[in-house]
């Protein structure tokens, strides 16, 4: 039987087992931002770390940090072949607002042939499609054609502050000739994707304290200051009503694009932002006017409030003018701007913003930075080989949006190219409720991985 | 024995089960603005109606509402002398932030001779000395000097929705000669306050509505309108950092003060500005700088921000755009200023400013009138003699910020003059953690009313 054949044949006979595997991970709420969840996140380690020890790889370990545990697995056994380090995460983002879920966030269910779950598309699916994939080949064949690596983090979504300590000190454990990162999207479900780039991101958290506590605005309202106005204030000038940013020295140090993003912004060839309006419900795009949409995601600088915590949120009437309150607010910062220099930036705006009789405290939360990968390596031929087998049509290469932190420290510190691609699509609701993953997508994953590592074996550098 | 003497006596004699009888009702956390207390509103209720048929009132009754029950009781054995009417409420503010409460916030505790809890002095505490001072004449002299009637409503939190419909309807039986309310503060410890102006309030809620779901900040982030964003900028336009209110044809109708007001602003002869500063913990006062602080409170339109709903306000990093916001907002309108009006003018100024690309609905959740009171009724004076010989210092009269919505209603359904005065301190933390009242004035309150009562018994109008 032809090899691909076979392989095929391997997964659609399990699909079952594999999706059973995937759905008793899934259950585990491994919500790293929330502490009462801190021994979900030991168990969630566990399993995979079970998991690949099963399927056959070796020296598997579950790694403690300062904050959750890493797990890590390899194998081996082809000499004088290249070795692909694969990452993916296993914690998930809170699951709130929980009311807005039409199935419980934490129990799998199939629908429209759908798994909706928290965690599924964010990046338990997509890990779990690669080890389904080393599954696949160590059945079919008894062997992987390359060596393999596999490092998972539990810390993804609160900014990765553990596992760049690691991969720094164990280098040498963990080197490679590419790295294979699966937690991204498709741009359009018959359109594999391929991340050029990568925003870093600054977190902050901007404190505005008036008076020493919470006061009734009849009593006091006239000559109390209220901090939940003067956040507004302070939020208003940072970004005016054309999305401009209102920090000093922000836009100094942006780099002029390549021609390749400069022409696939300007033309946009498979309409993304017309997509991006269907996501959102909306007849029209918001951002800076005088930027093409796909710039303004993949280039620029954005800047957004995702909370604001302090004074009377529960249904009815409180006057209270609370005595202190909290904005979270991040930055996604294309690759050429520093997130600590943005972030002194940030800080120095914000206390000149402020209005008099507030206190301000700026806080850096999480960051990390933006990267740009190349287009012509090994690896990268690889997988668009892969991709375009398993999907019908050649990849596209964009620049995301989003953040990576752990990219940036393999690209740095490993010195290997790094692959950034998924089988997510743009509707799957990450970070939102009824997040979702195609089960299509979940199996053609496995076949591309697969068929990817048979690809980067005969590929010489 | 003196009869004053009398009255002292007996006081002091029952201090403690007066006390007991207050922290009992205290433990019954009626708060009016939660659905979860609804039967802790009739417990309240219910406590206040029995209690007022044990002291020897008549015709008790506690009263269905479309919202929280009312409480009414009389004593009408005084034929040819006039009838006072005490209002109180029984509803209190939620106790949130909960953590702040260095004390339980539903169990009354005796500190340095305060008692703390939340609603001991907004208003349990407050409408139980009546109560007590009515039970202290009716044990010490069998009868009461004048008519009573006792009217105890369960919204006053919210706005008092129900009460309006019920003293329209009922105006016959409430019919009085001076409608006394025993709900406010006294501006320093030594100088009781007799209140001669409430400000109005109108609360309204914006809701701001972005994209159809929530969205991941880094796929989003530069093309998805941010909720959060937008009411930072309309609450920016509706307030400056001075203070100023923009919402066009807000001051128009506002009316030159009387001289008494002006020179009582002006010269601020008790310095309460620097009680103010005081129990801000700040050394400035904020408010419109052109304006002297007490005529900001007493005379000006205040705009406050009470809450901002939606996104993530949990511990940590989620970069969430969320798709729907809402600001909880209100505004304390003196009593030239109409609540309704003012809420049209404010809807069209929000419309007005809300930024491209979202939907905004302004929503009128409650409201009320301000007023004026004349300062030379019987009533009046009766209080006067009565504050006077408890305190040993004149009262002062002064316009209050704060909003009493039934104070309005009584006014003008009954046509009775209402005497606003009550025995809280400014630092009795109202509507905020760590509720107190002062033991001391509690039982100076009993006095105080008992010998109101006797004094507008002989007064002839």
């Amino acid at each position: 039987m032809d090899h691909k054949i076979e392989i095929r044949q391997y997964i659609a006979d399990h699909q079952e087992r594999y999706l059973e595997d995937l759905k008793d991970w899934l259950r585990i709420p491994s919500v790293s931002a929330l502490p009462e969840h801190r021994d979900d996140m030991y168990r969630a380690a566990d399993y995979a770390a079970k998991l690949l020890q099963r399927i056959g790889l070796e020296q598997v370990e579950v790694i403690p940090t300062p904050g959750h545990p890493l797990v890590y697995a390899e194998w081996l056994k082809a000499p004088g072949k290249p070795t692909v380090l694969f990452y993916g995460h296993y914690d998930v983002q809170p699951a709130d607002p929980i009311e807005l879920w039409k199935t419980p966030p934490f129990e799998p269910t199939i629908q429209n042939n759908n798994l909706y779950c928290r965690g599924v598309s964010d990046d338990k699916g997509q890990t779990m499609l690669v080890i389904k994939a080393l599954e696949t080949l160590l059945q079919v064949d008894g062997k992987l054609p390359v060596n393999v690596k596999v490092l998972i983090e539990g810390e993804e979504e609160i900014g990765s502050p553990s596992i760049g300590a690691y991969v720094k000190e164990h280098a040498e454990r963990l080197a490679c000739d590419t790295v294979f990162v699966c937690d991204s999207p498709m741009e359009r479900a018959d359109t594999p994707t391929i991340i050029t780039g990568l925003r870093g991101m600054a977190y902050t958290e901007i404190e505005v304290r008036g008076a020493q506590r919470d006061l009734h605005s009849g009593l006091f309202g006239g000559v109390a200051p209220n901090p939940l106005h003067a956040i507004a204030l302070i939020i208003a000038k940072l970004k005016d009503e054309n999305d401009h940013i209102h920090i000093p020295g922000l836009y100094d140090k942006l780099q002029a694009p390549s021609d390749f993003d400069r022409e696939f912004w300007d033309q946009d060839p498979l309409n993304l932002a017309e997509g991006f309006k269907q996501e959102m419900g909306l007849n029209a795009l918001s951002g800076e006017p005088e930027y093409p949409p796909l710039e303004r995601i993949g280039g620029r600088p954005s800047f957004d409030v995702h909370g604001i915590v302090g004074g009377f949120v529960d249904p009815g009437a409180k006057t209270v003018i609370p005595g202190v309150v909290t904005a979270k607010i991040s930055m996604r910062l294309p690759p050429a701007l520093n997130s600590k220099e943005v972030f002194a930036l940030l800080e120095k705006a914000v206390k000149s913003y402020a209005p008099p009789n507030v206190e301000v405290t700026v806080r850096y939360l999480a960051g990390a930075e933006g990267m740009s990968v190349a287009q012509n390596s090994s690896s990268m031929t690889a997988a668009v080989i892969a991709l375009k087998e398993t999907f019908g049509n050649d990849p596209i290469f964009v620049r995301s949006g989003g953040t990576l932190p752990v990219a940036v420290i393999f690209q740095e510190v490993l010195n290997a190219p790094v692959v950034l691609t998924g089988f997510a699509l743009p509707d799957d609701n990450l970070h939102a409720p009824n997040e979702k993953y195609s089960l299509d997508n979940f199996f053609k994953g496995i076949y591309t991985i697969a068929r990817f590592l048979e690809e980067r074996a005969i590929i010489v550098d």
